[in-house]
């Protein structure tokens, strides 16, 4: 097994099966499995991804072993085929195609129609009986084996085919004639010589190690290593390489190729869909060049293939218990499946698919929640346009819904200026004619994606769907030239925004209004199912639970948190309601108060509308717990930059004091500076008027039958004397409170873990601590001695370096940020082994990051309300991966 | 013994010894040990320090046991005097001082002449044959009683002494007679009962039981915590109480009382230096009122008592193995010893007094080292007046060279003044009649001392010396006035500068030039024994050593580092270099340039600058390392904030293009910014230009026949990947170097740890450095949140309100910043297991911060070349102490 590298499959029977992705790519190990299944699947064989690891260690070179044990699996291929590579009779043809496992769709090299040369190309004009045909597929092969195999540009080829068509004065390819392609043939033979010193090689079997060999190197070809990255893909050894018989869907019109999916892909919906092309190659399909045909088409005009096409179909879903996407061929009346796998899907059909399987029985609750990922969940609420304003709003085209969700940008042209453009911080729109495996970055820039040709199951909407971006696909209105295209009557130049949606195919000039979308009831019982699985997670064999909350700073955020789930809210930052027109203006009077009462009684009018504020965020979260953190920026954010004037005369203050006032906040450093809990110890009065305003609001409420579960949160700490002395006071005022409203409410007091310090003495702190809850995003900002609004000068390019593997502000930083959280649970779990501990960084949204704080043994997380689904997913995902 | 409380002495054995520090308190397990060298010392007993803690505990009382023990010492004293409390004939009395385990000089009560009641009164004029001396005692007795005891105001009993003056046209209190005396008595006792409500107490055990009470609770009046706050004196569990009988110094010109010490304090040569007054007590002496006499005077006017006191002198140094400060009385003729411990002294003296007492073989070189503490050397080094200017300068006054050192500042007068001056930044010198421990405050904050009246052992001259701050006594010229002086001709007022010379006791003028000291021969033995002592360090029974180098950026810096000691260059800034003006302006067209070609083209001119500065470096350094650090800040600290308009010119750019670069560069936060290493892998072309200036500078000094050890230090790096990157370029280029020079010199590449992530990853790290450098600074910036820049806002209350115990940026927090510390420590050396490691931040000379980095197994420190002596005492030191 272990010395094994070469695995055939054919007749019914394979050496591979579908457990072998690793080794036999995805593609390998499914076309094994189907055969095993009976499937019909023209016979061949896969050289494994451990071949492709050491051609490339040994320099494109194989050991002799290998090389034999591919030898040997030809000659049973030809057995098995009853065909002979090269034959003037019945020459065996043969496709050469990578298959990583993991599916990277157009992104290695794949050649067709191997083993023609100029005796077997005769032979399959007599056997097909259609001349044309078979030198189109060898002007075809030698053009891929030329551009694919020996790197000679595609454009050297196109412009033969071009010379003739003019010379000929034809329009379509189509119009050439069997001469007219011979003397192509010869044409193509002469650019190939040219480019490579060499003559097309005429032996089958140097055409295909040759092609073995391009297929491994393009393992390792720059827009492979680029999509990886992208899609954050490694621990892959390499591609596995399927060589297998071919099988033509355009040998004429009983022929044909299509791609079926078990499920709609963007829906989910539970009908069998696909396309098809009669009397074509797959590549017509994929490219998006001809428009393919329904699937209920072939059901009206081919019951009997459309009943086989369905038995294959329900056989494969059922055996691989998910959605499949299929490739078949049809040669003359005979059905091929070329290759099966799990199909891509939008986020939407994610959730639908794998809850009707478990209300078909086919799987469990859990292998549902594995079955989404929460990139896909997230795809759910991007924006759509506000349905509102839909009836005053008039599409300019409509294309096809390819990927859904709404977007609008300015538009670009190519990948290179949407990546540029959005570097520079602006949201674009890629509009292309049709994208390319080369497209990819520019696409992973762009908000979404607008084509002018192509399916549903073009390159585009295939990727688009993949990257949850919207993307309108085939929107045969568009008319580009250059940076410039026209719809209908509208011209659009770069840089002129337009609006896409994704869901309805519709294109509209300049920006609409985007809006959020509700759960679906579907999607209501599959995070069900993901909270149940939180609710049972255990940490020492005790129930824990992971819950999530969110980070909600208004009444109206919390409610929508509340609506996608949130069981409390997380952090509600008090600083975001200072901005609120009413109280800043007495903030502002506060800060440059030139007195402790002058300050004190600013801050008595704040009081008021602060114990309004709180009062509308227990109102919306009854029976749930709000953590409210008090004032954490310094004070010099709430003032203005220039408006002294306006400022003073409002104030009835001195300008020239005021702007020294205002100078002297100003800080070096403000994220390191007066800020947080700091501004608690020299300005105790800031803080005590917040823990009034909580308390009576909390009070009141309550008094309103309102269950209020407040959480005070004291920010920035990083000696254990600063919580200390705050708590002390906190609970002085509290039970004066309680004293004087003669009522009581229950409380808590806890702080953020955010300096490294204070994890590093989270022992000390736990003491005085109801809760921990870790601010990732400020603990990341000096852990690494990144200012978050100055890394763009750097970490772009520490990120295209590989210095870092993601920015630590998006993925939480597990190997140096992860050691203080540990350190931090650890230490604080030492002094209250059942101390709550939460995460309210920005990393509480980011499921690898969820995934981490549940491995370190944290409570909850919280992120922002949008955030909230998957994080709910994430966090089952979590304990169900993690259970030992 | 662990229930023994209260310890006698008399009659030449004592029940404690000079071993019960802790326990009796350094004054009464000196008198015990006194005792026990058969010294004449007046009997008495010690109530512990144990007492004290449980008296404050039991809310000021006593258990019955140890109410029981008082008494029958009390008791043992009146057997043992022969005496009696209140007797009409020969009445007992005492002194009741306080004393705890290490000296507060002033800081706690005392009362004397306990005991006196009006029928002692008359007992004591009997005995002395004096009864104005019984009264004047009396009258003192009740004031100081009222005072101390009571907390009646001092001012309420002078105001009474001085009506009675005014009554009789009397200058001068000794022109008061015994009757006077008796009135004033007499008012005192009113003033005391109108006062207290209570009429004074006639029994002296009630007096007694008052005053030990008194003493125990001024442990903890403001002063007393001030005081220890001031000097990190802590971990003391209390005062003890000595209650010993009285002799009297002002029986007549027969009696007097003196202040000796065994060497000078000043200088520490070997002579017996001290002062004394016939006919007074010994308040009179340190109060500074009365100018003393030199002990000369005494050898001549009473050989025979001089010869006792020089053979007490003798057995007290030789015991003690150390310079003695000893108080004494002379009874009518007979010598008495109070008080006897080591003596306050100057750096300068610390040090000779350590040499001489090795070389007189009375102690070992380790103990020597123990004997000076780094603070004492350091003020070895604090400023003088540059002699050179010596003769242009005219003294305005001269008073008593008190303590040594140069200062100038602006004059305040008092305390308060000095202490919020210096908190604005400004060097204050804090001019007074006379200082009292109240002033301790203002003495700490001001640069220096001018006292215009008391002695070299006066309080302003003793604290003064024990804090290092020059000061200069007894300066009879100057005559203060509310907020101003006058010294001779000359006024002054209120923020005006002047100078004072504290090792000559010369006054000037405006602000003169301050040089610093080169070291002493003395000082030179002394710091190579620290030298061998740091050499034989051993970690895991294998000989380490612990160097001292400096930081220093420039040859002359470098030189001083040399001389002082430095056995290397730990840290060179690279970015100094850059602000001299010859390399700014290339520097800011590299900042500002449009192009590669451009930078690359003003780096070349740099470049040549910069090989000349390494090459001084290396000259200076000669045969020992040098660590440079390439460059570090943000590039917009090169660039200027509002001279765009010359710069556009003499960059031949347009200043609104060059306006917006500059604007660019601009940072939130740039401590946390584009810095450090990030500019190393962004800029590449800056750091290969600073590689091959060290390395071409080096080879250049090789061949001139210097030995060079040159070390490159990458700053900021916060992720192994930045260091293995910029290493391997570095090599790199280093190698293109050798092969083009056709030469090599040995070199190392290390990395700061100063971000914490660096620390927490250090292992990764270690793998690509040859050597660790810990930044404290940035580090504790980073772990503790705190822009050194802005702490200023905050700090200061961190510190008051013991939030913080010291400043972090000063002493290393060894709780939080030193558990990264230690972690990195660990992990790199998991890694190699001799990775040499050194801290080169401001902590590297700073005594505690050195102890704990040799704690942690570090292998050097790096400090500014005036701390180098320091460092290197202070390493020696942590040798010692931390052997086991």
């Amino acid at each position: 097994m272990d010395k094994k590298n070469v695995y055939f499959f054919g007749s019914g029977k394979a050496e591979g099966s579908t457990s072998m992705k690793n080794l036999l790519g995805g593609k390998g190990a499914n076309l094994a499995e189907m055969t095993n299944l009976n499937i019909p699947v023209p016979p061949g064989f896969t050289i494994s991804t451990k071949v492709c690891k050491i051609y490339s260690e040994k320099n494109h070179s194989y050991p002799e072993d290998v090389k034999k044990e591919i030898e040997s699996n030809i000659v049973k291929l030809e057995k098995e085929t009853n065909k002979k590579f090269g034959d003037p009779k019945d020459p065996l043809l043969v496709s050469v195609r990578s298959g990583a496992a993991i599916s990277m769709p157009g992104m290695m090299d794949t050649v067709l129609n191997l083993g023609l040369n100029s005796t077997s190309v005769v032979a399959l004009g007599q056997i097909s009986g259609n001349p044309r045909f078979a030198w189109d597929s060898y002007r075809r092969f030698i053009q891929m084996f030329g551009d694919v195999v020996m790197g000679v540009s595609h454009s050297l080829f196109e412009d033969k085919l071009t010379s003739i068509k003019n010379f000929h004065n034809y329009d379509l390819d189509t119009e050439l004639n069997v001469d007219d392609l011979k003397e192509l043939v010869n044409l193509y033979k002469e650019v190939y010589k040219d480019n490579t010193g060499e003559s097309f090689p005429e032996d089958p079997l140097v055409q295909l190690w040759a092609a073995i060999g391009a297929v491994f190197g393009s393992w390792n070809n720059e827009r492979a290593v680029k999509y990886r990255t992208i899609n954050k893909i490694d621990g892959l050894i390499g591609t596995a390489v399927n060589v297998q018989s071919m099988v033509f869907g355009n040998f004429g019109d009983d022929s044909g190729t299509g791609v079926c999916f078990s499920r709609d892909p963007a829906t989910g919906d539970n009908y069998f869909y696909g396309e098809y092309l009669m009397n074509a190659q797959g590549e017509d399909v994929v490219a998006g060049i001809r428009t393919p045909q329904k699937l209920s088409t072939l059901e009206s005009e081919n019951p009997q293939l459309y009943k086989e096409l369905l038995d294959v179909k329900q056989t494969l879903e059922n055996h691989y218990k998910d959605m499949q996407d299929m490739e078949f061929t049809i040669e003359r009346g005979k059905l091929f499946l070329l290759q099966t796998r799990n199909g891509k899907r939008t986020g939407q059909a994610a959730v639908k698919v794998a809850v009707d399987l478990v209300s078909e029985g086919l799987i469990d609750k859990e292998t549902a929640i594995m079955r989404v990922t929460p990139d896909q969940l997230d795809q759910l609420l991007h924006p759509m346009i506000d349905p509102t304003t839909l009836n005053s709003l008039k599409a300019v085209a409509t294309g096809l819904n390819a990927s859904p969700g709404a977007a609008c940008g300015e538009i670009v042209f190519t990948p290179e200026d949407a990546e540029a453009k959005a570097l520079e911080g602006r949201n674009v729109l890629l509009v292309r004619r049709e994208t390319s495996p080369e497209d990819i970055g520019g696409m992973n820039a762009a908000e979404g994606i607008l084509t002018a040709t192509g399916g549903m199951t073009s390159h585009a909407a295939v990727v688009a769907r993949g990257m949850g971006k919207p993307c309108v696909a085939g929107c045969k209105a568009v008319e580009i030239s250059g940076k410039a295209m026209k719809i209908g009557n509208n011209y659009f130049k770069e840089g002129d925004t337009i609006t896409i949606d994704g869901s309805s195919g519709n294109v509209y000039s300049g920006k609409c209004i985007l809006v959020y979308p509700k759960l679906t009831d579907q999607l209501e019982i599959f995070l069900k199912w993901s909270d149940e699985v939180r609710e049972s997670a255990t940490r020492d064999g005790v129930k824990k639970g992971f819950d999530v909350r969110a980070n909600a700073d208004l009444p109206e955020d919390a409610k929508r948190a509340r609506e996608f789930g949130a069981v409390g809210i997380g952090l509600c930052r008090t600083e975001h309601m200072f901005f609120d027109e009413a109280k800043l203006e007495h903030f502002r009077r506060m800060i440059v108060a030139d007195s402790l009462s002058e300050r004190v009684e600013a801050l008595e009018t704040i009081k008021d509308l602060q114990i309004s504020d709180f009062k509308g965020i227990f109102k919306v979260m009854d029976g749930l717990p709000v953590t409210i953190r008090l004032l954490d920026p310094p004070l010099h954010e709430f003032v203005p930059g220039d408006e002294f004037d306006s400022l003073a005369k409002m104030l009835h203050k001195d300008v020239s004091e005021l702007k020294l006032r205002i100078e002297s906040l100003k800080e070096q450093n403000p994220m390191l500076g007066h800020r947080g809990c700091r501004l608690g110890i020299t300005y105790p009065e800031i803080y005590d008027m917040q823990i009034e305003a909580i308390i009576r609001g909390a009070i009141f409420c309550q008094r309103e039958g309102i269950k209020v579960f407040p959480e005070i949160m004291i920010p920035l700490v990083g000696t254990v004397n600063e919580l200390k002395i705050l708590r002390e006071r906190s609970e002085i005022i509290i039970t004066r409170l309680f004293d004087e409203l003669k009522d009581s409410v229950p409380y808590k007091i806890g702080t953020m873990i955010e300096i490294p310090r204070a994890a590093l003495t989270a022992d000390k702190i736990a003491e005085y601590a109801d809760f921990f809850s870790f601010g990732t995003n400020d603990l990341t900002q000096m852990t690494f001695g990144y200012s978050r609004d100055d890394v763009g000068s750097f970490v772009p390019e520490y990120l295209s370096k590989k210095i870092l593997q993601n920015d630590p502000f998006q993925v939480l930083d597990e190997e140096g940020v992860g050691q203080l959280v540990i350190t931090a649970v650890n230490k604080g779990r030492s002094v209250k082994s059942d101390l709550k501990m939460s995460i309210c960084g920005e990393h509480g949204g980011e499921a690898k990051s969820i995934d981490f704080v549940y491995r370190s043994g944290l409570n909850l997380v919280s992120c922002s309300p949008f955030r909230v689904p998957l994080a709910r997913l994430a966090g089952a995902q979590s304990v169900i991966r993690n259970r030992t």
